[in-house]
């Protein structure tokens, strides 16, 4: 129950475990709205008792089995804070808690670990009633602090309905400065941000929009200080209510946006920043995991991208054994080229040809029939947290490339780094040859040779070779294609290369 | 193990609910290739042991639970049968059955009257060794016969390599009349014509291309005479080899399709059709269902459109219980609104709306963002048997249009009848009506009243219907453009007009 909107959202999860959002409903509630040194508006109290009174409905209705909600800085500064509170739990049906400025930002911060890699950086997260940056060592949660510097309190405090003067920003900007200024620690944060909230999302979405992205997916994607800059001329150059026309804007956030962007803008420049990742997760999503990861001290995934590869092989139920087996082989011949100086033989490489070899069935949940395509939709759209957007794309890729012929690079080409395609030519076929060889579930390893022409594959297999071997032949010309050699394949004794099982166990 | 192909199928299903399949091989043998009076050639026979071992090994090695191969034609006429039959066991290891005429028949009909509406019609079966023709009367077999019309034999009887002669295929074509006419009751067939086989998708993917249809799915698909024709002439004017280059054509196919086609035309022509719908269903799930129903006499789905529907809710996992209120609530506005004159109030809308009630949340298994618009690529893409192409498009539309904005139904134009917008927002209306109702489980009805201005919604809900009454509220935009009403929505006692619950269950 925030400043600006109240959501509510419900997961599913097995402790531990695989877990998705079922369903989500909004409401902006505008608590903070008018708000003064007398408190929150009645108004704005009864527009949330409202809204408090319908959530505690729905968990009735929708028969929630665990109910946790809520609330920031709008109530917690409130001087008339009893009286929000009585609103917000609506009438005592909603077991509110009111976060302390600390529990805020670790919240947040269990958000962002949770679903990115930062290792060493800082979270900046944006309400409408207050800013959050909170420093992360080593995944670790350091300092943090909050002002009220909230979209919704800046806008009400220096930007009118009308067009903005220069003035009006300039000095939102310099009250930015000042208060930024008091935390002596926030100018050495540096330039591996993570940003969260719904102004972060909608100006990510703006600057989408604006270089015609080719992923419909805000979450890992990088907004550059300079995009920030012209999205901040092109709302300054327009009244509110004309704001909505600009691409990727709401309604509900045309008038807030602006004064938002100008102090997101403000702290990256104080920080030492130039880019912002965003995240899509944050405060909801923290307090989500502390119920996933029950136990754990830190509440932390140990290993966010193995994590989401494996929660979307539990969604598209994914036969476990067989993508195991492929993931050993496809990685056991990745190595081999690299060792024969065959593929360049980098972590990041083989971490995309994992998760490829992981959901490379994911397809078959649609339609057997072209499930190739089918899983290339499914691994662009349903998020892969922890992967950049250049390796989602090349997952993808190589999904949909594992059988028939290889996909065109050229639609994902703006988040494809150089020479897209022959990665992928090179990454599918290891992928490909892995699959092909996992047609027995008996085959236990292979051994590659090079004599510089041809590439000699020796498969163990514990059971008929016959389907290894018949079913390997029919990728001579991904091989020949991907690394120049001819491949020839043969049945020989145990395999003494493998690579230890990664099994797609939990 | 067929006169062409050999395919090997996997499905994995739940006694009498639903399935899917899973996994897929096929191998282009040619067992009847250049077969004649001595039988079956020694290389074919070698070719078919070679795939027969091959399937064994990875029935083994995928440790299938449970084998049925079967062979039709090729090999029981082959006069050197026992030859061919040690090779099509590989020794033993599949247990494979060899169909009798009425047997093959049997399971295409099975495959065709369990995938589509086909009630009074008949079946068209076109192989590569033979035809075969099923009389279906009450969705019940009738009469059928065999006759060895297939594409390969044809093909090498009546057509080189070369481009063909016209006489050529005016010989084919004679000769396919003749043995036609032989069955004296096959002139009476009449228009209801569904096509399974090879040859038939194969030029229906080629029309498809051709035409430039908009969904890429074959079955359900209407191959007009007309198409056929022209599909012939393109292929007549053609060497074998060259016709690789025709759209949809693939190179395994290249050669023995125009034969199949001639066949397939002249069968038309006799039986007095002038369309055949396409079936991509066929013997082998006809095998298949004899173990999905087993213990059913008749082997008949009993409703072969909502079986799809709940094939689809159980691959995505959708929450019968929500889906099931949300179609009633759906179906119980629609009649009401019919009953107003403000629906046209048939059978076959009602069906596609209660189609899109019960999947309406199916791309949740996607990602619960954008979940419409996933829905709408998962039900585009999945297959629903029994459902023609506009009406999944209606259905796709629906689950696309159930939140957010209407969708354009500009892409799927080319399937969609006239009026394709109107019909879309005026179910669409009480789709989302119903869902927003649906947001409070304990809604039990709402009744509605029509004062030639406003539409009065009365909602009974057996628990607190103010989640009901704001969620419906915010469909006034949608009932306002599908039936020129302004909705007012208010609470009531119980609702007396409540359709018998369909409850999603197998």
């Amino acid at each position: 129950m925030g400043s600006n909107t109240f959501r509510l959202v419900v997961f599913r999860y097995r402790p531990g475990g695989a877990f998705r959002l079922v369903d989500e409903i909004r409401d902006t509630v505008r608590l903070s709205r008018g708000a003064s040194a007398a408190g929150i508006r009645p108004e704005a109290v009864e527009r949330a008792r409202h809204t408090a009174h319908l959530y505690a409905a729905f968990c009735a209705a929708e028969a929630i089995d665990e109910i946790d909600a809520v609330t920031t800085s709008a109530a917690r500064d409130a001087p008339n804070r009893d009286e929000v509170l009585r609103a917000l739990t609506a009438q005592g049906r909603l077991p509110v808690r009111v976060l302390s400025e600390t529990e805020e930002a670790r919240y947040g911060y269990l958000g962002a670990v949770n679903s990115t890699t930062l290792g060493d950086g800082w979270v900046l997260d944006l309400g409408g009633g207050s800013i959050q940056a909170t420093e992360v060592r080593a995944r670790a949660m350091g300092r943090s602090f909050s002002r009220p510097l909230g979209a919704v309190r800046m806008t009400e405090a220096f930007i009118g309905a009308g067009v903005p003067e220069r003035s009006d920003i300039k000095a939102l900007r310099r009250h930015v400065e000042r208060t930024l200024a008091e935390v002596p620690w926030f100018a050495g944060l540096g330039d591996r941000a993570v940003g969260i909230g719904g102004t972060v999302r909608t100006l990510a979405r703006m600057a989408q929009k604006a270089e015609r992205y080719p992923l419909d997916e805000l979450h890992a994607y990088t907004l550059r200080r300079e995009a920030l800059r012209e999205l901040i001329e092109q709302m300054a150059a327009l009244p509110a209510a004309g704001r909505v026309s600009l691409p990727g804007l709401k309604p509900d956030r045309a008038d807030i946006t602006l004064a938002g962007a100008v102090v997101i803008a403000t702290a990256l420049d104080m920080a030492g920043a130039t880019r912002i990742e965003i995240c899509s997760q944050g405060l909801r999503e923290g307090v989500f995991y502390e119920r996933l990861l029950a136990g754990r001290p830190d509440v932390l995934i140990d290993d966010v991208r193995r994590h989401s590869v494996l929660n979307l092989m539990d969604a598209y139920r994914c036969d476990g054994a067989h993508c195991a087996q492929v993931g050993d082989l496809a990685l056991s011949l990745y190595d081999q080229l690299a060792a024969l100086g065959l593929q360049r033989g980098d972590a990041g490489e083989r971490e995309v040809l994992w998760a490829a070899a992981m959901l490379h069935d994911a397809g078959v949940a649609v339609d057997y029939n072209d499930h190739h395509k089918h899983g290339y939709y499914l691994v662009l759209n349903s998020g892969l947290p922890g992967y950049t957007h250049e390796e989602i794309a090349m997952v993808a890729l190589l999904v949909r490339g594992h059988r028939k012929g290889l996909a065109s690079t050229s639609p994902l080409e703006g988040v494809l780094g150089t020479d897209g395609r022959g990665r992928l030519q090179r990454l599918a076929a290891c992928l490909r040859l892995a699959e092909q060889l996992a047609q027995s579930r008996s085959v236990t390893g292979v051994v590659l040779r090079d004599d510089g022409e041809r590439l000699h594959a020796t498969v163990a297999d514990e059971g008929d070779p016959a389907v290894a071997l018949w079913s390997a032949g029919q990728e001579s010309p991904a091989v020949q294609r991907a690394v120049g050699r001819r491949l020839v394949v043969g049945a020989g004794g145990r395999a003494t290369d493998r690579s230890g099982r990664a099994s797609a166990v939990w």
